[in-house]
């Protein structure tokens, strides 16, 4: 199996698993029962906290968990425009934004919300005079993602926290899905006020994800109850995916230490690859991209019957974000990067983790362009 | 060990945890992915919604999939509340929820919705007389759980549903979190428009958790996004442990079977050896409550240090409901129920599972009786 579609979910590492089922089996209790179960269980999940805190250069009390990058994002976009709403209405976002933000924005747009969509260049990405311009007086949250699922492309995060500390009253929300364990990214040196990470994305678990919210920052609870998460996510903690996610999390940042060259090696190869296919032409911009995202179109040719003729050789890649997949409509990042109509439909993207090699790269490339072949002959 | 706090969490069945890891290694794909491996994670997310539904008696697409109850729960009253709100602002509860339905009701509080909270009698139940008193021109929403966390005690849900009928604008909502698998109840029968449940109490795994959603009832998402489950509840799906929850309710079920005359058995006997130790008040009623939980008090002996010495012998009990036992409050649900602060401040709760037995009986005991005896020498 050659695995290309990371950016939708990672195969979590063994050793993740192995604490999952050792936690959930041993250690059960619920972390706020009294007893020496549950307090084993509150153990595991202050030590959890405090390791993800010191990994990310923040404090365990600035941790939320989550159920996942949905959930963190919703509650991130929501819990501000309700609880800052008496500063004004008015949120600025991107137009190439993953759905857990847009729809989000959509529906606080139904109660009365104002949502301004940055555009983006032909590399992806926005530009900070539009985001000065766009900025009103009643401006409460910049929400920016760090790397898009689709193509890549980095935001210029830091540049835009330090633009926003002339904005007191604006709250900074960067989802960061993609970028974790990929793309560094220096919460404080980028006055991030709240930042969203999902386990699954980098070999740990679903059902766990983190939202940062930085001290002093406030929000309604989007999921209101027993007081759990110092009061701000309540629920039964999912205290065996959080152990895993601590440990998916350390194995990742000393897999970027080990092999963050090497994944480069991989990923130009892959773009150089490509470009020698004459059907293909490569959407990922060189500069300011990730290194494990490559995102190509098929010159007008069917993205979903290359992306099953892959699969046929067990190649896993897929055509825009996996959620977006089954909608066939064209990518929306695409789209916003100015790429016609025949260009957005047609994409495809090839997402790596460190576990992908040089090697696979011959052995796909030759089922890629058998499956062009096979699709053009189809059309013609 | 022996264990019974099962009302604050279950151990998961071995079974279901080995389902979990074979699903989150071999089938580790995004269901919404094109591709093969994201095609079987699918087939197996529909096979358990198909599953769950037959077993409760519903359609497959009434089946919503969440992180938990108290996401459920904040799913329905908030997605009722904010989907319905043109046809009226006022919402009917009881006194005894789980805060994961009174903390959103607090909530909407905020936001200019109207909140009634029923009263319970001696033994914890709601009277329908007050209830058809309470309900207004603009109700919208009636919560109601079916066995309370605290107590046991169960309500007169089919009743309920059957007088709502009456009110074709009113949706009914019942938390059955601490009902599924102990005490039946057709969603049909009892006429329920949304119905929470939570596989960590049935001894699936954390993660996981599912409301019922009658066809035809429309619901604002509370996590909004990529557009899985139907539309209605967006995030990567966690298949593995949905896969693992469709098979914990399976062997509740199974168990439910084989072992309520036993399980019976097991709480008169606890009922009597209790009733029988001087400083022991029973606060479950004998008629119309769950199986699995028995609540008493230390007629003013502090029920925390008497968690900590049943502990030290491995037994393991809990004073209130798990996520308020930290917060050293006497029980909301007995102070409803007309129990003085002493009373209300010493209670105690076993809450058993299929496991228990009857030989735990007297060990644990003779436990309790020594804990009391070190409680009261302390004490005087
Ligand atoms: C950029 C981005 N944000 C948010 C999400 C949502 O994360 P999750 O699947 O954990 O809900 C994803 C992935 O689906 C993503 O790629
Ligand atoms: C009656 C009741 N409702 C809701 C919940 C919340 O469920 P969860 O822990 O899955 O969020 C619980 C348990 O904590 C409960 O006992």
């Amino acid at each position: 199996m050659i695995y290309l579609d990371n950016s939708a979910t990672t195969k979590p590492f063994p050793e993740v698993v192995d604490s999952f089922v050792t936690v959930a089996t041993k250690y059960f209790g619920n972390p706020s029962s009294l007893h020496e179960l549950g307090m084993k269980a509150e153990q595991l999940l202050t030590q959890s906290r405090e390791q993800i805190a010191k990994s990310l250069g923040v404090k365990p009390s600035e941790i939320i968990f989550t159920s996942g990058g949905t959930e963190a994002n919703n509650f991130a976009i929501k819990g501000v425009a309700l609880t800052y709403r008496h500063r004004g209405n008015h949120i600025i976002t991107t137009a190439i934004e993953h759905p857990s933000i847009t729809e989000p924005c959509r529906q606080l747009e139904e109660l009365g919300f104002d949502v301004s969509y940055l555009s983006v260049d032909k590399t992806g990405r926005v530009n900070i005079d539009e985001l000065v311009k766009t900025i009103r007086d009643d401006t409460i949250l910049v929400s920016i993602m760090h790397v898009n699922n689709e193509i890549g492309s980095i935001q210029p995060i830091e540049e835009i926290g330090q633009l926003l500390t002339q904005y007191p009253k604006i709250l900074f929300h960067v989802d960061h899905v993609q970028g974790i364990g990929k793309v560094p990214l220096q919460f404080h040196k980028a006055h991030i006020d709240l930042c969203t990470m999902s386990a699954h994305k980098f070999h740990g678990l679903r059902g766990a994800g983190i939202l940062y919210v930085r001290d002093g920052v406030r929000l309604s609870p989007l999921l209101a109850g027993g007081g759990q998460e110092m009061q701000r996510r309540s629920g039964t903690e999912n205290v065996a995916a959080i152990v895993a996610m601590a440990k998916a999390l350390r194995m990742s940042l000393e897999k970027y230490r080990e092999r963050i060259a090497y994944l480069w090696d991989v990923k130009k190869t892959w773009i150089r690859e490509l470009q020698a296919i004459p059907d293909i032409q490569v959407n990922t911009p060189l500069e300011h991209s990730a290194p494990h995202i490559i995102n190509f179109s098929l010159n007008g040719l069917k993205s979903e019957v290359f992306v099953h003729e892959l699969a046929k050789q067990d190649i896993f890649v897929s055509t825009t974000s996996a959620c977006s997949s089954k909608k066939k409509a064209p990518s929306k990042t695409l789209l916003a990067m100015g790429a016609d109509q025949k260009r957005a439909e047609s994409a495809v993207r090839v997402s790596l983790s460190f576990e992908n090699t040089l090697e696979e790269i011959p052995i796909a490339i030759r089922a890629m362009k058998e499956a062009i072949q096979k699709l053009q002959e189809v059309t013609r």
